[in-house]
């Protein structure tokens, strides 16, 4: 007769394996990965796995109650010591009978941690570069002189199948005393290095050690945001963020490369000013979560490339021009030690690989999270900054760019624009018969038309318009016909309405009258014109790569893409034509991406894998980026119909224009007439 | 007809190649070292090699003078640049034509050095851990956006077959400017760890870099030595010396580790003063070599177990007492800058195996020097400090073993004993008639029966005895029959000579009648007595593991060895019978042995296997040393006879004592008579 049959969910592999075999041992032996920090003496309770009963059939396994051993006395001694719940088997005592359809909890809470609600809830399968590894060692014995060192890892070896154990140099001086404060038992961190193929003792306590955490943290140019989680239940313990103290040294990223190529000390200045901020941010996170920083073993950052070079002390000038030559762009492992990180002194840091010169180990982890390399559905994920970072593809091919947008979508370079800040616009919808705008304020709840609004304001003035706002702003103005379709505003409107005013040559949009007066003009437009043309050609460019005329799903990802409403931004056609409901903001997907590879090293191979086979599309070198750019400044654009964003607004009827007349020209001469008409 | 054979002196490989392989090639596939920095380019003019001219008969290859491919236009080029001696050709241009006779010369010095004329001057066939590497990178392309440190690594991997290199981290921040200021041609150094089976880049250069050096150093619990070779050349650049700062701890080892049980701080001054006194040797050693510490990238150590200890910066507490537990007896790798060593940042260390609580690496190294384990003569090695490290063996066994001799042969625990320095006397000779001695002293040319004596001490007096004066005058009483083989000052005798004095219920012996007057006391030739017993008893039990009753080699390792005269040495019964042409001082073995595993990695595998095979005897808990004691405390010995060391010196007839006693019972009762005749 077969062995019994043991299917593990959710991974979904199966083996046969002969009665007798603990579940941990077939676990093991299938590749899927059960945490186990004692070894199998039962002590740790890490392994804890649960038979799925009555869901046999649907796994073509036909199973009984006694498939599994009866509870035994290691599960029986811990249960008494313990929280066992119900269901809960320890998978290094209970052994297979028969048939089994096991399931691997993502979830063994062993310790009462707070649990932050608010962190992303994604579960990720677990298999850490960290391994606790509880080892008992034999005693000194004269007429074996092997050294202390020497025979942990010999029981290393013997226990769990690190042959040729590396040891940081640390750990020579605290052997000896570590394994006579546990009397001969210790558990050892073990770093495996899957680059060199080689495994590390980073980390040694005396006895058990049943706890591990690690730091995941996106460095972003703006804001820095890191996660702590634990390395055996894989749950996020604390999260804090904070903004980049570089802003001291500029505000947009090529304002810090400059600032680097001008201050012989400010490359240095400004990779101290990050790595104290995480510093601070792992404090914080710790308190909150009470916990040692000590007990922090790995770490996983991301971050673009030149936060990227800043955090590893590397000078970010040569990405700051042709041809965009990045120090470093696989992924980098180093010692958390060697830059400056005071967690474990063992610790490791593992960053992602950058994709390109733009297009950085942010974007990677992004990809990671989203994982358009693993769908069928044609994916667009796109994260907007100074540069946008585009990823375009599906699992047979992805390629990547980066468009210059500028920092126009950001608020900056718009008259009235301003940082998203309590008093900044954020919301607006024009009425298209009066011309009158309402909007939404950061800071107050009421609508702008909402008789509560003043009350609401609280001392909150309105000083400014911020991005999401400006985005908005414009795309209504374009829907009220306010702005034709090349992003002329139409100045015979003024004689309908006292918002339209003349400004020089040009005419304005009265947005907010008040102290400041918030107006939009037509060089703002022209600024988000410019800006989304870069973002959309670029979009194109990579569509036109890949062969396709639409995307299936878009994820927005960052603050661009959590505060924009996607439908405003298709309007403006700032992203391609796209069934509103498959576009998504993503969120800190980023941030997402360096917890999967904290938690699980086989992502860390993903990543590095599709990196390496994205094919990489340098904007400048395409001819056709031009071409597209030039057509993507129109309203949402001079060449693409827009008919999934059709079904959900009314679009301006599209004016036939001369074939080698631009938008711009071509909305001059149609204009001509109302400004007259004022003059 | 077959390929061209082609033999490779001196190591005697052979293989057959296609004609028009370079000699370099054929070499590589071989596994025979030859040294290329530049990769093949004919730029470096390391790989020169010699064809054996008309001594292909005696290696059974014929001959003829167009085996090898005419000088080529990079070898001309090269010899009108640099200087190619006659005969000389470079193994990357010369192609195979024929059978040839290789000799791969291990002393190809490109640079005009100082050669230091007093170091070792042994030849160590090369294969350093450190690998300087020239290559050519690619230049940074918008298409193919990889990282400048990525198309570094792809170039080594390509021209060097280093797949998965490692980078050392401080190396981050420096590539794209060594890139540049190269030209995109740089030399890397990489070391290739076989212990993790990788390679790491630790450091770069700008252009070709052909020079690299390396630092073997013995940490002696009196001095350390240093040596600074060319890892290209393995020519010994510079030398030095020093005593070990940790004396001012503790003269001895156990007094050292005494001052760490007793001083919180103790273990930390020791290692901050031991590394001092290196980084100062490295100074020193570079100044006279003319070389730039900076370019010292490897760095090889031995030591006794306690130096080991306190170098690495581990607690040696554990060794003071049993079960003498070494913290790690393996092989030892960091980072000189993760020990506190100012070479080239990317610097590696290595330190050797210990063999034993009590037998070091310093014991190790000299092993891998004498080599008992490559030869088929029974060799017995010995380096007498406070603790004898005693090593047994021949190619197909080894045994090592410590034996506790106490610190008499160092002059220590002697009335008139004091270190080896200008007053101390070193040689004595007695007159078997007359017994007036004779002696010379440290800093005074003639004997002391040379008429010049007096005019040549210099102001220099004579001060005390050090300890191959001991050995000496104890050895000179005993052949002078005025101690008998039990150890005992003959007190009739005092009847023939003044020199025979009475000192309470014992006599002394007379050395020297100055201020201070030096006499050999009964107490003095017990502590010999006891030291000699100790560490014959110790080499006796190695002799009975192995299952021999003679030795076919000494080595006297260590400054014992240097400066004692092994006849001597044998007329104490401190080592075996032997034919004394067979007894050789071994100078500094464990240098010798540092510097061996500093030119060639092959050296670090063969000792840690021969380590690892070693048969390790604790000589504590064997019931027979103590009977070996015993029995060792008779001059030469109780119950072995010195049948070699009789065709050299007239022993005193042996005389037959009762079965169950001991010597010095034995010769308690035989003296009385004389002291009762002068009682």
């Amino acid at each position: 007769m077969a062995d019994p049959l043991i299917l593990f969910m959710p991974s979904g592999k199966r083996g046969r394996f002969p009665e007798g075999t603990t579940v941990l041992e077939a676990a093991r032996q299938l590749g899927v990965y059960v945490e186990s920090v004692c070894g199998g003496r039962g002590t740790c309770g890490r392994c804890q796995i649960e038979v799925q009963e009555g869901q046999f059939a649907k796994h073509g396994i036909t199973s009984a109650d006694d498939h599994l051993s009866p509870f035994g006395a290691k599960e029986q001694r811990y249960a008494k010591v313990r929280d066992l719940k119900s269901g809960r088997r320890l998978s290094c005592s209970a052994t297979i009978l028969g048939d089994l359809v096991i399931d691997v909890p993502q979830d063994v809470a062993i310790n009462a941690q707070v649990v932050r609600k608010d962190a992303d809830t994604r579960v990720i399968e677990r298999n850490p570069a960290i391994q606790m590894c509880y080892v008992e060692v034999e005693e000194p014995d004269m007429h074996k002189p092997l050294g202390d060192l020497d025979r942990l890892k010999s029981a290393l070896a013997k226990d769990w199948g690190f042959e040729n154990l590396l040891v940081d140099t640390y750990l020579l001086p605290r052997v000896q005393k570590v394994l006579r404060e546990g009397q001969w038992a210790v558990t050892a961190a073990i770093h495996r290095d899957e680059e060199s193929g080689f495994a590390h003792l980073i980390a040694l306590y005396p006895g058990l050690k049943n706890e591990a955490y690690g730091i995941a943290c996106d460095i972003g140019s703006t804001t820095i945001a890191l996660h702590v989680s634990s390395l055996l239940s894989g749950r996020t313990i604390a999260s804090s963020g904070t903004s980049n103290p570089q802003i001291r040294f500029g505000e947009d990223l090529m304002s810090r490369v400059s600032y680097v190529m001008m201050n012989p000390e400010g490359r240095e200045a400004m990779t101290t000013a990050v790595r104290a901020a995480i510093g601070d941010l792992v404090d914080k996170a710790c308190t909150e979560g009470g916990i040692d920083r000590e007990d922090i073993l790995d770490a996983v950052f991301v971050g673009n490339p030149i936060m990227h070079h800043l955090f590893l002390g590397i000078d970010p000038t040569e990405l700051g021009g042709a041809p965009f030559a990045l120090a470093v762009s696989g992924p980098v492992s180093v010692k958390a030690s060697e830059i400056g990180l005071m967690l474990n002194t063992g610790a490791r840091v593992y960053v992602l690989p950058c994709i390109a010169g733009h297009v950085g180990a942010d974007a990677a982890a992004a990809t990671l999270t989203e994982g358009p390399h693993r769908q069928d559905e044609m994916m667009l994920l796109v994260d907007v900054g100074t540069n946008a970072e585009i990823v375009l593809g599906n699992s047979t091919r992805v390629v990547a760019a980066s468009s210059p947008t500028g920092p126009a979508f950001e608020g900056a370079e718009i008259s009235c624009g301003q940082r998203a800040a309590p008093g900044a616009i954020e919301r607006v919808r024009i009425d298209s018969e009066t011309l009158e705008p309402r909007f939404r304020v950061i800071g107050i709840e009421p609508w702008s038309d909402d008789p509560e609004f003043g009350k609401a304001a609280n001392g909150i003035s309105v000083t400014g318009v911020c991005g999401s706002g400006i985005i908005e702003v414009v795309a209504e103005m374009f829907l009220a016909g306010i702005i034709s379709e090349d992003g002329v505003i139409d100045g015979s409107l003024a004689a309908r309405s006292p918002r339209i005013v003349e400004n020089g040559r040009t005419f304005s949009y009265v947005l907010h009258e008040g102290s400041p007066r918030l107006t939009i003009t037509q060089n703002d437009i022209r600024a988000i014109q410019l800006a989304k043309a870069a973002l959309y050609a670029g979009i194109k460019l990579l569509m036109d790569k890949m062969n396709v005329d639409h995307v299936d799903r878009i994820g927005l990802a960052g603050a661009f893409g959590s505060f924009i409403d996607p439908k405003y931004a298709m309007v403006l056609g700032m992203i391609p034509d796209c069934d509103l409901d498959q576009v998504k903001a993503v969120g800190n997907a980023a941030g997402t991406g360096a917890r999967m590879a904290l938690l699980n090293r086989g992502y860390r191979r993903e990543i590095e894998r599709t990196v390496r086979e994205i094919e990489k599309i340098e904007t400048a070198l395409e001819p056709k980026f031009q071409d597209h750019f030039v057509a993507a400044m129109a309203l949402p654009n001079k060449e693409d119909p827009f008919p999934q964003l059709a079904k959900t607004v009314t679009l301006p009827e599209r004016k036939t224009l001369a074939a080698n007349d631009d938008g711009r020209g071509g909305g001059r001469r149609r204009r001509e007439g109302g400004r007259r008409a004022r003059g």
